[in-house]
C-alpha cells in the first residue's frame, strides 16, 4: 500500500528504540515516553515544487520532530504518522 | 441527487469498515471509532481552477482524512463529508 | 420588501422539510433540528465581481449551509438567513 | 454637530420600531430587544476610496446590522452607533 | 516636555465634561464613567507617511475613542493615553 | 559586554525615579510600580534596514513602552529589558 | 552525530554556569532556574537563503533566548534545543 501526503504533509515512521530502565527490565511500548525520532516515507507535492524547501527534506532521511504533531494512521497493520514539514525540527545524520 | 462542493471543498463518503473484536463479535456502528478512511466524490472549483493543486486528488481517490473535520450531510438517506482539501491528509494507493 | 447583502453575503430562505416521528406525528417547527437546506434569494456585490467565484452560486440554487452560521433577520414576518458565500458547503441539483 | 467616522466606519442611527406584546401592553424601550434596523448617517473615507465597495452603501440607506456590533456613543442627547462597514449585513429597500 | 509617538499611534488628551447627577450633585472623576471624548496632541509617522490615512486626522481634532483603548501616561503630573489610529472612531467637528 | 538586539528588537535600561510617599517615605523598588520609561541602548538590524522606520528611534532616546512587555535579562548584575519596536509607544524629548 | 534544523530554526546549547547560593553551596541543576545563555550549533536553511536576516546570528555566537521557546532534543546523551530564529532576542559579545 502507498501512501501520497498532500500539500505540504511528510509521511514518516518513528523509530523505536529499545529501552532498558536502570535495573536493566525492558519497558514495553506503553510504558516509554512517545520517540520523536523517525524515517520519512514520502514526502507531499507542495514540498516538491517549493524551490526554497525542496532541499531541506528527501524520503529516507531521519527526522525530529514535535512531539504529539500530526496525526497517526494505520493500515495494513502498521503505524505512520502524517505531519506538516513545519512539524520536523530537524534532520539528523 | 448531485451535490457540489463550494470553493475548496470537497465531498467525500466514508469507507465502513467490518470490524470483529478479538472474540468475534461484529461491532455495530456506533461502537466503533471514527472511520478515518474515505472516497472522493466531488471537488470544489477552486481546487480544479489551482494549478498546483487540481493534479493532488480526484473523484474516486481513497483517501485519509482528519477525524471529526468538515460537516456531515444526509441526502436521500446517504450521508456524506463535506471538507476542505486542506483537512484530507493523503491518497492512498 | 428587498434585501441586498453586502460584501460576500448571501440572503437565503430555509427549506422546511416536514418531518415525522417513526411513530407518525408530526414534530412542530421548536422540536426539530435546524435545517441545512435552503434556497438562495441575493447575492452580494463582492461575490458577482470575483471572477473566479461568480459561478458557483445563483438566485435560485438549493444550497447546505453550516448550522448555526449567518444571522437571521425577520422582515415582513419572514424569516431570513443572511450569511458568508464560505459559509454555504454545497450546491445540491 | 458633526461625525465623520474614521477608515472603513460607519456611523447608523437605529430606527425604534413602537412595538405591542400580543396583549396591546406598548413596551418601553428597556423590555425589547436590541433593535437590528438603522439609517446610515456617515460612511468613512476608506470606504468612499474603494473603488470596489463605494456603491455599496450610501448616506440616508437603511441598513440591517449585526446586533451588538459597534460602539454606542451619545452626542447631544442623541445616540449613534459607529461600527465597520464589514457588521452591516445588507440594504434593505 | 514633548512626546513623539511612535509607528501608526496617536497621543490624546481626554476632555473631562463636568457632570451633574439629576440632583445638583457634582460627581468626582472616579464616580464618572471614562470619558470617549478627546483631544488630538500628537501623530505617529506612519500615519503621516500613508497617502490614504493623513488627511483623516490632525493635531486639535476632537475625536471620538474606544473605550479602554491605548495605554494611559502621566508626564508631569499630566495624563495622557497613547493609542493607535484604529482604536479612534470619529472626529467631531 | 555588548548585547546586539536581533531582528525589530530594541535594547532599554529601564529609568528609576525615587519616589517618596506622601509621608516622606521613600519606596525601596519591591513596592513601587513598574517604570515605564526607559533608554534605549541598542536597536535591532531590522529597524535600521527600515526606510519607513529607522528615523523613529535611535540610541539614547527616552521613551515610553507596554508595562510587562518583552523580556527582562540580567547581564554582568545589570538589568535590561528586550521588547519589540511595537512595544514602545512613544519617544518623549 | 549532526543535526541540521529546518527552516528558520537555530539548533543551541545551553550554557550552565555554575552557581553558588549566598550561603555557599553548589546549586544541582534541577534547583536553579532555566538558563537563558546559550551557544549557536547550526542554523537553518532558511536563515542562511534570507538576504535580510543571514548576518544577524551565526555559528559559535553566544545568544539570549525567551526561556521556555523551543524544543529540548538529546542525542547521544547530550542536550541541545532547537528554536526558530524568532525566539532568540539577542546576540551577546
Amino acid at each position: 500500500m502507498n501512501i501520497k501526503p498532500l500539500g505540504d504533509r511528510v509521511v514518516i515512521k518513528k523509530i523505536e528504540v529499545e529501552e532498558k530502565t536502570k535495573g536493566g527490565i525492558v519497558l514495553p511500548n506503553s510504558a516509554k515516553e512517545q520517540p520523536q525520532m523517525a524515517e520519512v516515507l514520502a514526502v507531499g507535492p507542495a514540498i516538491a515544487n517549493d524551490e526554497k524547501r525542496k532541499d531541506e527534506i528527501k524520503v529516507g532521511d531521519k527526522v525530529i520532530f514535535s512531539k504529539y504533531a500530526g496525526t497517526e494512521v494505520k493500515l495494513d497493520g502498521e503505524e505512520y504518522t502524517i505531519l506538516k514539514l513545519n512539524d520536523i525540527l530537524a534532520v539528523v545524520e
